[in-house]
């Protein structure tokens, strides 16, 4: 795959602005670890305050990395002054989200005027190995002239 | 439809110590608000360190709402020993996630010995109205003879 | 949930038009059995050439009667001109289709200006019994100034 | 990503027979053109009678080839003695389908005791391009102790 370019000269900078901006990634240590146009990636250290009753990272921790990570990808496509919206995101949860450190990695599959479709998937890491703990199957709109971040109050 | 009945008699009491055990659950805020043999809701109140760059909730918040409502309401069905996996789930997002109060309501579908299928409605709530924000479609699966706490250390 | 008002007053007209012109739904003898605004109705009889190995009607069959009842259920919501698209569509299939007669039903849940979430459910029908053996949850386009049914040659 | 083994060494031909017992994939002309372990693809030439109203192949045809090479992709994998079925699948369909060949490619991301999670793409073929047209992810399930062709009569 060829990587399709960005109408935004500024791609890198605006997408870790809105990264920035997402108050929830912030708050359970997510960090934006790659930006390209087209795909984007986020990291998370395990903690157990984001678990579920088994010990494991929650579902919707998983899913909510690979959402980030996708919509953020789809931004780096989109022109000056528009705003992602996730319109839909399917996972398939393929093994416990069991590790140390988690990493989503997002790609564009098709870019469109209002629509990308974004695959990502999400790995778990221990020191040993990595595994594929989640896939997911999304589609984000273009919102046209929809600031990406609020004016400051 | 008709209420399916519980293959446990003890349903309510372990879905809630089941919800009890999700630490991203009770780190967020979310309480269990209503269980009935395969249907469960679950609420939110608005935080702003659980937002995305606009200032709406993040979708994985929502999502994650939803998953677990929707877990807990096929655990409210499976057999005692058994602990539920979310096997995929999938989210339409209809509107955004602004609100004082978010609910996810979810419901068996269709119970199976393996999987259940389960619907569910995220809805956010203010003073003046319920706005529907999210349904989701998930499969879950009963990890037969797999407790669901893990025993305590 | 009130019945949402049609953007065209001739929905019922341009739904069957739009329903006689799929081939594909009239070669395997699908009949449009019901139109109201934002709802639509697909029927079709077992025919043994629509099935899979095991001699229940095969998936893809299944889920293309309710991606077309959830098309038409978006398009009698779309102004005159307009076309609908399948964004994405998920399908969970519930039980074995089995039965004589199989009906999509789909509902839109959220109709917007360009896109509208619709959901489906397909029954199997015996003599004795109504069973659902599908549901869907899709995302259906509105492409405007696009001609649903192309200049005849 | 390393070829899975497959647990039974016949798996080439019980997914030929497999895919010459879906009489749909016969009536519509598909042809079974790829098999390895966790892999499959399906083909199709261009009908004017698998069509929608645009003269594109009707959604629910690509999504079925799709959904056959992907539970044949789960089923190269399964032990003998079981056969497939399809738990969910979800397709996002990212451009017209149209072409003169259409191709189906599977590949099971996740290989499991019970469930399968599986890749597909489906392509549209002209002379001068290959585009793709559908991607779907889908859970798959082995249904042990199954004759995947019921006995003869």
């Amino acid at each position: 795959m060829t990587s399709p370019t960005p109408r935004d000269p500024d791609f890198a900078a605006k997408v870790a602005e809105s990264f920035a901006g997402m108050a929830f990634m912030a708050g359970i240590g997510a960090r934006l670890v790659h930006v390209a146009p087209g795909t984007c990636a986020v990291a998370l250290d395990f903690r157990p305050d984001l678990c579920q009753q088994r010990g494991f990272l929650h579902g919707g921790v998983t899913i909510a990395l690979a959402d980030s990570a996708s919509g953020l990808a789809a931004f780096s496509l989109m022109p000056k002054g528009a705003s992602p919206l996730t319109v839909e995101i399917k996972a398939n949860l393929l093994a416990p989200a069991q590790g140390s450190r988690f990493v989503a990695e997002a790609r564009v599959l098709k870019p469109g005027r209002t629509l990308h479709v974004v695959y990502a998937e999400v790995f778990a890491e221990t020191a040993a190995k990595r595994v594929t703990v989640a896939t997911t199957l999304g589609t984000f709109m273009c919102l046209e002239n929809t600031p990406d971040r609020p004016a400051a109050a």
